[in-house]
């Protein structure tokens, strides 16, 4: 079962700002493009075009730590790590490394708490429900060791 | 009837990039922005809560010039400028002035061009319909001298 | 001395995301903007124009919980708040409240950390400094009232 | 010589707003993308590290015409033609075609004008100049069959 996905990207230009760098709200896109590619993976969709019958994932809580800067062009490789696999929540882990310069070196570490929820016909709120089986039964929490 | 919205706004950090001046992408954004206001100021929205009972304003066509940089901390003025009702859709003009320096020159002029469409339920599909009367009435094509 | 900003937004639409709510990064995004803003109450650039003789602020840790979504034309405050005054760093909390509902209830809540750096000319590196007096005696850390 | 160039994508949940769609700044964003991807494969690039000694590329204008949405998840490639190699400035044309559902149909067509540019020392802004020898002789213009 899977916990571990990594994505590739190269940044782009518009990415940057004028410290020459990319711009700290980026780790977070980028985060949620690895989560996106990891549920591809799966055969799922973290937004499946009928939610109505699905759960979706919004986010309860996200954050980074920076500790060295990604420039244009850089390549980088994110990898997500599940941390913890909740009754009606994940939590992901996202470790960036730098590819371009060879160092492979971690630049950032964040991570991202998403609730699994159905929309709720009768208050027309989103409401927290438990894992799907499908989907619990694909996803594995990481090894300890990988997360330290 | 108006036909004319101004916004004002001072360009924030994220919208810089490592060229040191505003992303281009981002003119369309405040472009948009300044739509958004002209039909709040109207008693409308670009996007009704309910848009099954409302139409809704795809856009087919986005152009900018760009003369001269925005950068981080200027302050600008969006006019926006009805060019054109149409039947079936809207074509706006917007002009960027920067107002940081007192010198309120033009810094990039541009245009979009909005269907007026409902979501048709047999086909699921948008469908093209003529402006609604409450928008019609509401809304004029600016004086040629001002568009030129 | 001052601790403490509001700035007040509405929610723009390119903010959104197909779900229908303020996509969760647009929260960081909203956050250093409130920050910026406080520093031009105090005559302050979080990017000053000469940067070589200036100190830069780059980002080594930022955090939310989103606890209410957001949504297209909400009126939104977000409080920044002075959580800690380091020697060489500063740490905000930023609350975000929903106003156009009249409820005025917090939506989220976050926080960013801030080092302050001078480029190194020798190494090409930043190098994290004390912040400098002028800036120091300007900000002071909020009461912990404030932050419970 | 090459006129051409073609970059693959898949949409990310936060390029699509509240209507379902790609959000149409976002195709801005990615004929960007593509061209510096294209500049790459030449061993260019659109902002070189070391800007005094190089070229620079400034927008003059960008256009684009939105036939059909993009949606989260779609397969899209975006192709490059060069449409002009004038003296000072390259013109592109960009046409993005949905791979997804196997149609490989066009779903918009756009633009980018592009200046070269140095930064004059003397006056401290930027100034056009012819594209560099080994720019020039890297690039050629599309048959004018492709971008009709």
């Amino acid at each position: 079962m899977p916990y571990e996905f990594r994505l590739r990207r190269t940044i782009e230009f518009v990415e940057t700002d004028m410290a020459g760098i990319m711009h700290f709200s980026n780790f977070f896109r980028l985060m949620e493009a690895t989560e996106a590619a990891f549920f591809r993976t799966l055969g799922l969709s973290i937004f499946p075009e009928n939610p109505v019958n699905s759960v979706g994932w919004p986010r309860v809580h996200a954050e980074c730590d920076f500790r060295s800067p990604l420039r244009f062009e850089d390549d980088v490789e994110i990898q997500l790590l599940v941390r913890e696999k909740g009754e009606k929540s994940l939590s992901y882990t996202f470790i960036f490394r730098k590819l371009s310069d060879g160092s492979n070196r971690e630049v950032a570490r964040g991570g991202i708490v998403t609730a699994c929820v159905i929309h709720d016909a009768e208050s027309g709120k989103m409401k927290a429900v438990p894992l799907p089986r499908h989907v619990s039964e694909l996803i594995q929490t990481a090894p300890k060791e990988l997360l330290a």
